[in-house]
């Protein structure tokens, strides 16, 4: 009789090419599954009766990103592989803008003993726009795309979303970078980004060989992007009867995965990949399709041949659940072995290029002065950035401000001043911009973590908490800081690369739970604040957005002056002077 | 307005992500398919109406060998082509066996460019037994694999057979081959050989890495099969209405394909991969299932992420049809381009190494003498071959033959002569065996096409004949020919490695129908002539084959005298003696 390393008797097993449960038993040898089948006769080392249990391949998530949840490779491993998280494709766009290919690399490096196993994207859009509009702290360009090519890790591009590059006539960077992929490897996903896209834009995007999408989706969507021959990975906001409704009528299940894309810290504690499943049961899919939809489709869209199953030959990397109502984990095994609480060491020395990333000098209150001389009145027309409670999409808001003697009275009206310093270059190049509808009581907001340049940006109606905030983020290099006119009310330390925390999740989650309810505090509310204030700066997402070269409307890429003699009705064309 | 080359108007589209056929207008710009929607507003070089017609994709064929239709890429590729294959993944082991990973190349090399897309799979079985067994002209190792590993066309291992090197403990050529694959090349498809195993023999098969199997199925094997993780490949003697029956109750469409496997010349003048999917529909599949597993699942299984649908960005390879019912093909598109009648140029000068590839002298007659001194009361024992007439394996048949001054006297009970002749090292080493219910007129048959080894292989009852044959076969270096007691009656000349023609498949294929006749006019009578002569020789097909180095028990592999003392019972287990 063959001899195996464990034996797993009487479990109702999935089987993702059937899709159904049967119940089975299990043999692993060497770290794979070996055979399953009815009454297996083998010589088992350890052998475990599961009856009335369910196993179910172990979660792979096809698309996220690690610096989301503001956390290490080793620690996010310690943080997911409890709640059934096996494998997953992280784009490490982040620590790319913030530290370039050798950052990335070193990133990468430093989570080479987890537990997970951790595939890699190539960060496409690093920086997502360019130059004139951003100072990050590394591009990735045709060079380094070549370089991480050769790396077995990584397994695709990630998400391309350069929409006039990529559907341009011209040579783009991006069209370069899809170019030089496939044509080193030609089956390389391409993975994009394409909200909103239909008809000849969508096929346009396509034909440029983009052949997956995660944002969001309507049921609409859905079915014209995987008719035209993508693959659409379903994240959270996606989820609904809707969508589902139209997956299984129009029999889409093998054309989708679940993913997480971006899960903060604080949620992190609850669950994972896991947690996207129950939602989809929860909304209307058939427990065995959102399996099927979280191990088998992602492992084959993303090439990985050894994994997403219960069969022979395929790595063990399973979950006991002890019902299907509920998905309570049992237990977790990856590679034939069972998961236990213990962390797996954690620790890593990141180089100085990672742990000193902050090159800002500190600033003192001179520097916080907002001067004009575009004076009409004693009045300056600005072009103030207003909130959006629900999303984190801004809008232009146009006021006068009264200015005296050239220094501009912007705490009128509830604004707030918002700056972001670079970080890079010691140029210590600042820009200002003002804030309508952010904070109600006096205290300041800044961090590093700040999409996607992480320049350092601070909000603040109080120019002592505002100093507060900068020097302290200097002081240790990267962080997640709010403070009221006396005290600093939470400081969540960022120190690897600015964007990245050393703290296991679970003090992390806590800490960044507490952070928000501290932005409450001041009266900063979104429902999601850290990302509605940390994409302040993100320049792809509309409308009116701010880096250390300015204010930008998003969807023109043209600078906008903060103040100016006299506003245009046509916001959008408007042209810098 | 976009320009695009080539315009569809109105044609009824299938949809391989919604497997239906929707009323669409197509554009086509450099090669690809642009843009698939209605009323499309581009544009058109080339614009037509396709009123009432029906477009699918260009047919996928991923399991097959271009020398089961004894010819050279150009002329396959011309004569498939129209019969709308677009791509084929060809795993070329005849050519391996006859000359090597050279000879290997030089054969790729000349199908260089074809208007088919020709892929290939690396031989893994060169050869499919050992160096004891068999004599070949070339062998594919380790430094073989990794050297056409470095080939972007060649894009998955072929059929893994070997159930003992593959099953078994030890570190077996086979494993190494496996290993190496997937070391370089994680998500190289693996193709295996696997017909009949089930339960733990499959699942060990499955176990070292084999995702692929192209056997003849049952509904009960395809089940199993596909539920422990394997892709099926279904070729025409598996399809049947059982089979489609199960993929429909078990929801298998997502892992199987059509395959052509082997075609042999003459019926490649009737078509090709669409008559298998012809014949899927026949036997009970709804049309869009069978374009679908005959285009979208061959392309994804093999990686192929550039075709297998009608989509923006993929090749704009497609068939266009008069109709649905009988599947009539108007016309064949390769990358946008109608195909035309009119031949691609097919001439290729092959070296040395092919063209003059039979090294052997020619025989005389005292050559076909058979001797023995095994004699008990003027018999001998013989091990005779036992022929078929519904399969190509054999029996084994104990007879007791008349024996003078130590002369056989074969030609009692209606035997033939099977002679096998080394013609690689100029050894000129013959073995000899005795063939039951093969000829009932005077004559010969020879070859050099005999699997897989493709020695010089000649049948006979008319010792004239056979020389004649014979010495043909060395004259013009390869060929199939048949020949009665006073003439050749068909010569097909097999100058290409002794395997391949270099006649267009429309004079092979009438050559080829040809020779089945003058073998049936000499009462040689099987459902493939051909394949049952060429396969005496194929020493991993049940029961009794011949080589160079003898007669083989196929199962065990042990050797089986010609001529012994006393028959054992169990001649499964027989030794040589």
């Amino acid at each position: 009789m063959e001899q195996v390393d464990l034996l797993l008797r009487n479990a109702y097993v999935f089987n993702s090419y059937l899709k159904k449960f049967i119940k089975k038993d299990i043999a692993v040898k060497k770290h794979k599954f070996y055979w399953i089948d009815d009454e297996l006769k083998v010589n088992a080392k350890v052998e475990k009766d599961l009856t009335d249990k369910y196993v179910i391949p172990g979660l792979i998530d096809s698309h996220m990103h690690i610096e989301s949840s503001m956390t290490t490779p080793n620690n996010f491993s310690n943080a997911v592989i409890k709640f059934g998280t096996t494998t997953i494709v992280a784009d490490d766009h982040e620590i790319a803008n913030v530290a370039g290919i050798n950052g990335l690399k070193e990133y990468i490096n430093s989570g080479e003993n987890t537990l997970l196993d951790i595939f890699y994207a190539i960060p496409s859009s690093v920086p997502s726009t360019n130059e004139q509009m951003e100072t990050t702290g590394g591009q990735i360009g045709i060079d380094e795309v070549t370089d991480l090519l050769k790396d077995p890790r990584i397994i695709c591009l990630g998400e391309a979303m350069n929409f006039k590059g990529i559907t341009g006539d011209s040579t783009s960077l991006i069209k370069q970078i899809i170019e030089k992929c496939l044509n080193i490897k030609p089956n390389f996903p391409i993975e994009g980004h394409c909200p909103q896209y239909s008809g000849e834009d969508l096929a346009k995007f396509i034909y440029a060989g983009i052949r997956s999408d995660h944002t969001q989706q309507t049921a609409q969507s859905i079915v014209e992007k995987i008719s035209n021959g993508m693959f659409i990975q379903i994240q959270r906001k996606t989820l609904n009867k809707d969508i589902i409704k139209a997956i299984y009528e129009n029999n889409l299940l093998e054309h989708v995965a679940l993913v997480t894309d971006d899960v903060m810290p604080d949620d992190l504690l609850k669950g994972h990949l896991n947690s996207i499943l129950k939602l989809a049961i929860n909304s209307g899919m058939k427990p065995e399709d959102a399996i099927y939809i979280s191990t088998y489709t992602p492992a084959r869209h993303m090439n990985l041949r050894d994994r997403g199953a219960i069969a022979p030959g395929l790595i063990a990397d399973f979950i006991i659940l002890d019902d299907l109502s509920s998905f309570k984990i049992n237990s977790v095994y990856k590679n034939g072995l069972v998961i236990n609480d213990n962390n797996n060491d954690s620790s890593y020395d990141y180089s100085d290029k990672l742990s000193n990333s902050v090159k800002a000098k500190k600033l003192v209150k001179s520097d916080f002065i907002l001067k004009t001389n575009l004076v009409k009145n004693g009045l300056v027309d600005a072009n103030i950035i207003g909130l959006n409670m629900n999303s984190t999409f801004t809008n232009q808001i146009d006021l006068k401000l009264e200015v005296k003697d050239n220094f501009v009275n912007w705490q009128m009206q509830g604004l707030c001043l918002l700056l972001v310093q670079e970080r890079y270059s010691e140029s210590n190049n600042i820009q200002f911009g003002l804030v309508k509808g952010a904070l109600a009581k006096k205290g300041a907001i800044g961090s590093t973590w700040a999409h996607d340049h992480h320049n350092l940006m601070i909000l603040g109606n109080d120019i002592n908490a505002m100093m507060r905030v900068q020097n302290r983020l200097i002081d240790e290099q990267g962080g997640y800081i709010v403070s009221d006119e006396s005290s600093i009310l939470e400081d969540v330390p960022l120190t690897v690369g600015g964007v990245v925390s050393l703290l296991p999740v679970s003090d992390l989650g806590k800490k960044v739970e507490h952070l928000r309810s501290c932005m409450n505090n001041l009266g900063y509310y979104n429902q999601n604040e850290i990302m509605s204030f940390s994409t302040l700066s993100l320049l792809v997402s509309q409308k009116i957005k701010i880096s250390d070269k300015g204010l930008f409307d998003v969807k023109t890429q043209n600078k906008i002056p903060l103040f100016c003699f006299e506003h245009k009705k046509d916001f959008g064309n408007r042209i810098i002077k």
